[in-house]
């Protein structure tokens, strides 16, 4: 079983609404297990408890859309994942999960999500982006040259691969390009192919928009709203974020992501919270 | 009280979580009440919710964030908004709104979202886009000039004044420019000025960008999500609509709103059905 999918390995809880997992250190970024871990848990949790409602005959096994909201930064161990069936329709079913951790005897809620599940096998897409104008991975900054003590601190580093366009990843030495756009490659080290689940990971995976702002602080996601639209090919994905809204201590990071066919298939926008370094 | 405020305005329901209003045929657009209308209420409620919160003591009266996925179709009549806080922060106050509607004696969900409220009290934008360069509101298409009996199905648009930038309004004439934009100028008919609230509204108000792309059909929302990011001056709206990505009978609907002082005040991304035309 691949890291990723042994990340988002659920059991049945006492309640056909409730599934368990454990987070581990092997997922953190800092001092919390990465966001896009959380909401690829959720979408699990709430897409098997769709697949076993009995007024969802329609198989919809993709994520289309989720918008999850972060109160609290999850911590390594075990969590529960409570869900709900808001509406099974034709094309699209939707429910809710929240992802809560027991801290000294309370379930304290980490993340709590809205998402409409699909069907995107066989999607045309009629019109969309191209992708931006990468060179190859090779010749791009690896986070395999980041500082040991940064290294350290970023286990997720050790499962995901990134690899940054040398263009727009200044700020890695101190001279970021103030324009907020970072951009570059993404694949899961173990060999583990994209599928739409795994694109809710991707989407949160990149060093923050703010750092080519020179915003070198923690910068948490508040809000994270996903669009999944086509299952990706297998291979490098290419990644852009972009940013064009900075004040009262929030800014918006948005992400692309096209496959190695060049198809556009997820989109996303987060609220974060600006905070100063050090 | 202005048209907007009594069509957003609520009574105390039955317990603290629950508030109760009406819709009315003046804010249909087709054979539904519109979306942002929908939002703007149960966003109210929210607030209300919070400001009575025990634990709320920061004044978090502005909506920043919010996410609202559209279950079914709201109509004329009452409604019911429950409530409740996830959670209160010093930046941030985070909770939950069902919006629903009585069909046949059942209790009908609309609307669910999750929302975030803060206080954006003197936000200075530190860096954000420039404005659309449009022509005068004058020198642009009123929604006036629509056919009649266009007009007789959106009542909508007798509160919610519009016009377009003849540039970006060819679809108007059978000419979709197929760029996907459209831009233009917004402000309320009976001279009530825009609020964070009122965003929610001007965020979802516009024809739909798939106009643009010749798409006449119907493209309901499926998902919301707006950022509201500053507090808007007075006067009128600019609004600018794009979208990149049409495949899988879906394409996102990106709005940008800034305030007559060439603030960038409020971005979203919806996610859209599209469907045929009539």
């Amino acid at each position: 079983m691949s890291e990723f999918d042994e990340a988002i390995r659920l059991e049945q809880g006492d309640s056909p609404t409730t599934r368990t997992g454990t987070f581990t250190e092997d997922w953190m970024i800092g001092n919390a297990v990465n966001g896009g871990i959380v909401m690829a848990a959720g979408l699990t949790a709430l897409g098997q408890h769709l697949a076993a409602d009995p007024t969802e005959t329609t198989r919809h096994v993709d994520p289309v859309v989720v918008s999850a909201y972060f109160m609290t930064a999850a911590t390594p161990g075990g969590f529960t994942a409570s869900t709900e069936v808001m509406r099974t329709g034709r094309r699209l079913s939707t429910g809710q999960v929240s992802l809560l951790q027991e801290v000294d005897g309370d379930a304290v809620e980490r993340m709590r999500a809205i998402a409409s599940f699909g069907n995107l096998d066989a999607v045309v897409s009629d019109r969309q982006s191209p992708p931006p104008d990468l060179p190859p991975p090779d010749e791009c900054l690896s986070s395999d040259d980041a500082p040991p003590d940064f290294l350290q601190h970023s286990r997720f580093l050790d499962r995901v691969e990134i690899r940054l366009d040398p263009e727009t990843a200044g700020w890695a030495m101190g001279r970021p390009s103030m324009r907020g756009i970072i951009q570059g490659w993404l694949r899961l080290r173990d060999g583990r192919e994209p599928d739409t689940t795994m694109l809710a990971l991707a989407l949160d995976a990149f060093p923050p928009v703010a750092f080519d702002l020179g915003l070198y602080g923690w910068t948490p996601t508040l809000e994270f709203t996903g669009h999944i639209r086509r299952r990706p090919a297998r291979g490098w994905l290419r990644v852009v974020l972009t940013t064009e809204n900075l004040g009262g201590g929030m800014l918006e990071e948005d992400a692309r992501i096209w496959d190695s066919t060049g198809s556009l298939v997820a989109q996303s926008r987060q609220l974060c919270g600006v905070r100063p370094a050090g």
